[in-house]
């Protein structure tokens, strides 16, 4: 792209130390773990050490007009931070500092590149804890946690992202530095623009810093319920069994048949052993639940009361070692799924008691469109992950066919077409069937209050005219 | 006011049930529980009882041009609902309707009216309880409470309001209705407008429904612990020492020494015996601390330990009427001021690590000013409420000033101006202080973008010219 010389100069003369234009940078630069991949290398990719290389560079595009995609650590699921041609990526990788961590006010500030799993492990040695709890989080970045208001298993009991940000420094389109928020637990202040960045995908700002909530670990180990059901509807009946009794488990997962068939596939005889699924029948469905904190084995024999009463067969860890065992199951989902071919995860939720009504229109999207859609579920707050198989480097038509009803069938249900991945740019073309007509205009008119040029990962979340090519 | 002569007309043709003109409904609709009174009376009160209502009249008010003041119960106490010359008050309290309440999904639809207490009345028929909790539950509302995301005595362990507001339906300055959020607990869809309306004080939309978070009753009596301590320093460490043994209380108190000789006052020998202000000694303060739910017993007995080796004089309750007791030294607190003359109450917040630094410069500008300043704080999260006691109908001057040099010493220490009572009319002027210019810009900004024309509590938050005089 010879247009891009000049500009491409620029960012080397500017910043000498973290501008790359090499072709494996960029080409990283182009995908995340969505599968997605962008049909054009980006410009370039800047690596800052900075809030000041921020400001700099944003003021650059600011006046070249040119777009900027803020990528943490390449995670996402929803194509949110991949670039494409025209675009210059912002890759906060770098800034990876945890600047402080505070015992007594139980906070840390961080840089946005910290791995969520990196500032979990500092929070422990003073018995804290960083609660957002990605599947990911051994590999994610706070920021990107951040920017997606990430969720995870713990989410009904412990909350999402958005509850453990109490502040951000964030640089504007332009430029400027701004800060959001406090260092206080509480504080009503003006409006909540902490809230409003958290889960904006990039496209209000760039988070270059966090003050993030921490809390006290949970105490001793926690205790492991795993359950095999009937079908996956009995399960979930189980599940809304556990929730009805007042028992808010830490963790409340629920493994469909046919996905459950390729776990115990992929975890083979040895793995399975002791727990419910070594002797499985066809269409048995799984629902793993965990206490933990000082009431763990009380609340774990409850709940393996209730889902018995279910009609589940129930086993409940003894010690560390058998709690390990029994989530074990419940990890061994993606790897199970990944070694038979490319995995599309989708995102929806529905509030708890739809549950089975969304696992029998899986079923019939997938019979209709003769597609296994092995479907993993956050039970206990209704997040569902239908997957899509498939081989080749992008989805098949009827994939997204099938997906395109999913996402209408959850809406229709009450539920939301992603719950904790983002829009980004695989969904951002059902946005507005969400958020309908006057919802999705006052969003698209605060994303012009913060970057009126429209310079800020355009065609995330908005389906523009205007969106890099991705 | 004969300008407002066809305004008037206009509303009584148009609102026959709902418009109220009386002196008596204006005055009441001039004031709250801040103390403070509006100069003039409004125009008018209009007591919707539908979305639909709602909806007209904001129409009728955007062709007019005339500011509306969106009221709940009127239990603010920053002046954020008070209507004043040439304003209509949209008083909410007739919309007080728990439209749903669903156990499975531990949910409630509610209009704004309803009250925090009704609410929760409703919900503990199911084993559900709404958690945001502030001391003004029985009397203030919920659309209320999400308008300043009201705080309360649980925070540190079960969040602010925000954390409880799962969706909203509002009706814009221009009379559009739209939803926000959703049913479900976890959702990314877009920008996070329902944390952005919670704490928006009226001034972005009217809050004419509600889907709020329900969660499972703590199970069991509380325990609680009272401690007195030599002074409200080393009753601050002993709330820091609570905090660093990562025990989390549902609930912590201190109360300072000068309140705290007002609250034995008032209460009386009979009242006090047996708890360990039975007898006082000068200078000395109180915590009082409420472990709940499954380990209440074992909670409380370790925050008794921590408090007995930082110097306190303890008492464990031993039973419901022992623990009501203790709590009732709490309780007494506002009243026990309020016998002596008006209450202007603050609402400032540090980092917890701050509390003390924050009481030395409580006493300091106290003795400065020549004025007591009895404090509470809610030392879970660092939330103080410096109380200025005074007679006649608004405070002296001198209190404004000492409260303008709380504020500054709260912001200069990491804290906020507002914990949880919000900006209203009487913090506007240090907004913009502890914002700093470009983060007031984008507040300024994204108030433009709900409320183009300027009518929705003008005056409440920003420092307008525009304002209603009030």
């Amino acid at each position: 792209m010879p247009a891009h010389d000049d500009l491409i100069a620029r960012l080397h003369a500017e910043f000498p130390a973290s501008a790359g234009t090499e072709s494996s940078d960029l080409d990283r630069a182009r995908e995340d773990r969505s599968g997605h991949r962008a049909p054009d290398r980006p410009i370039a990719v800047v690596h800052p050490a900075s809030i000041d290389e921020v400001q700099r560079l944003l003021r650059l595009a600011n006046e070249t007009r040119t777009p900027v995609v803020p990528r943490g650590a390449g995670t996402g699921l929803a194509g949110g931070a991949i670039g494409g041609a025209g675009a210059i990526v912002l890759d906060l990788s770098r800034m990876d500092r945890i600047l402080e961590l505070d015992p007594l006010d139980e906070l840390a500030v961080v840089e946005p590149g910290v791995l969520n799993g990196d500032l979990n492990a500092a929070a422990s040695e003073h018995g804290l804890w960083y609660a957002p709890d990605p599947a990911s989080r051994a590999i994610s970045s706070v920021g990107g946690n951040i920017a997606t208001n990430a969720g995870g298993l713990l989410c009904a009991k412990y909350g999402v992202t958005r509850e453990a940000v109490l502040g951000l420094a964030v640089v504007l389109a332009d430029g400027r530095l701004v800060r959001t928020g406090r260092r206080t637990v509480k504080g009503v202040t003006g409006y909540d623009l902490t809230a409003l960045m958290t889960g904006s995908e990039g496209t209000l700002g760039v988070i270059v810093e966090a003050t993030v909530r921490l809390r006290p670990r949970p105490e001793g180990d926690p205790v492991t319920v795993a359950a095999a059901f009937a079908d996956v509807e009995v399960a979930a009946a189980g599940c809304a069994a556990v929730t009805g009794a007042r028992l808010r488990p830490a963790m409340l997962e629920l493994v469909d048949d046919l996905g459950l068939r390729r776990v115990v596939g992929h975890l083979g005889p040895a793995a399975i052993a002791g727990t419910p699924v070594e002797q499985l029948a066809p269409g048995e469905a799984l629902v793993i639940a965990q206490a933990d904190d000082t009431d763990a084995a009380s609340r774990a024999a409850r709940i393996a009361d209730v889902l018995r009463a279910a009609g589940g067969r129930v086993v409940v860890s003894s010690d560390a070692v058998a709690s390990e065992r029994l989530i074990a199951l419940r990890r061994a989902w993606h790897p199970a799924l990944a070694a038979t071919g490319e995995v599309l995860i989708e995102d929806i939720a529905v509030p708890r008691s739809k549950l089975p009504d969304m696992f029998r229109a899986i079923a019939d999207i997938g019979r209709r469109y003769g597609i296994e859609i092995p479907t993993l579920a956050h039970a206990g707050d209704g997040n569902l992950h239908p997957n899509f198989v498939f081989t080749g480097t992008e989805p098949p038509a009827e994939v997204w066919a099938a997906a395109d009803e999913l996402f209408r069938a959850a809406v229709a249900l009450g539920g939301t077409l992603t719950g904790e991945h983002g829009v980004g740019i695989l969904k951002r073309r059902w946005l507005r069937d969400e958020l309908g007509d006057d919802g999705y205009d006052l969003q698209r008119r605060i994303k012009a209050v913060f970057d009126p040029a429209g310079i800020l990962n355009p065609g995330v979340m908005f389906d523009e005219a205007s969106a890099v090519r991705r």
